[in-house]
């Protein structure tokens, strides 16, 4: 078995978490190991780092744009080098929710930072870690608040956005996902689960079969 | 009165807190606003980052170096975009407790990442923002663990680095002052108290006579 990278990404309410244990589920049947992470807050830093950034309240008051991006790079840095290399490093399959097109989309949709000082300072975060494969779920901001809805639970601070962020948002993932088809699998989350689900592992299994 | 940018650098037990409040006491006293602040841990978002990294203990566990530059720089972006930026556009002069000098310095004698990115990713989150005057205290690592020791109170993460941590530290700080001294004013810290608050008065007396 060899370390694979593959990163699920797309709004909240796109059914990431859904499809990554179903990956995962599949991936551990068929012998290999499988590091099931997520970006931000996997691990205890970023943890505390996570708090700050999403639940910080009215003790921590407005996060500068700038702070926050280099608080979530600050994460992801942790997180590469702590979690995902190690796992790579001895051949498990790490499969994780959000990464650096994350930061890029939702920086990018917030149109304060540029998006290529963001690329720069995360890329350096991760040692120059990419993914091989990154799963887009792509959904309309309307269907994705819906179920947001339904599932229930309080919006955090960026759920909370308007729509028109949210539909930023899922531009920059589609042009992300258009500039690079060899890296993005792009699928339409309105599908039923098990049809993406198929999709998706015809796609990992294409992949660690090369 | 225009507002103006004064850092001080040097190592733990240069004297540095003395001479920022002598400095103060003599600036109020000609009629200029001050705001006397420091990095890193000035905003209420900064005092929660600087006890991740400088008292994260074993919950946190080792923090990696890309990670901590990052922590520090995220501390950066909210002082300046909060305090240092505004105070300076209202004519306040600025006088601060280590700034980027201390990030280049201590990383680049930690000799794990390249000085040039963390200078990068600094003047990223300072947006530019550099001081007019930097007072570096320069001091032999001796001198200055027996007067940490003098002062009492445990030493954090940082202090306790070993003597060839702090020479390296010096050694960069000193590099920094020889190849700019139009921003630099390098004083010998064993001086006393009020010579070397004299010879600071002058310079910045000059500076804003200008």
């Amino acid at each position: 078995m060899r370390g694979v990278f593959i990163t699920f990404e797309g709004g909240d309410g796109a059914g990431k978490t859904t499809q990554v244990r179903l990956l995962e589920e599949w991936l551990t049947e068929r012998g290999q190991e499988v590091v099931r992470t997520f970006e931000p807050g996997a691990t205890p830093l970023g943890a505390e780092v996570r708090k700050l950034l999403l639940h910080g309240g009215d003790e921590i008051g407005a996060i500068d744009p700038r702070a926050e991006a280099l608080l979530y790079a600050a994460d992801r840095a942790q997180h590469v080098a702590q979690v995902v290399k190690p796992a790579l490093a001895r051949g498990a399959a790490v499969v994780q929710d959000r990464y650096i097109d994350s930061s890029l989309a939702y920086q990018g949709a917030g149109r304060v930072l540029q998006v290529d000082d963001v690329r720069r300072i995360s890329d350096w975060a991760a040692v120059g870690l990419w993914p091989e494969l990154t799963v887009l779920l792509d959904i309309d901001a309307e269907t994705a608040a819906e179920r947001r809805r339904q599932r229930g639970g309080a919006d955090d601070r960026l759920e909370a956005e308007a729509v028109e962020f949210h539909e930023a948002v899922r531009e920059a993932f589609r042009g992300f996902a258009d500039a690079d088809p060899r890296r993005f699998l792009k699928l339409d989350a309105s599908r039923s689960i098990e049809e993406l689900q198929q999709a998706i592992r015809a796609r990992v299994a294409s992949l660690l079969d090369d």
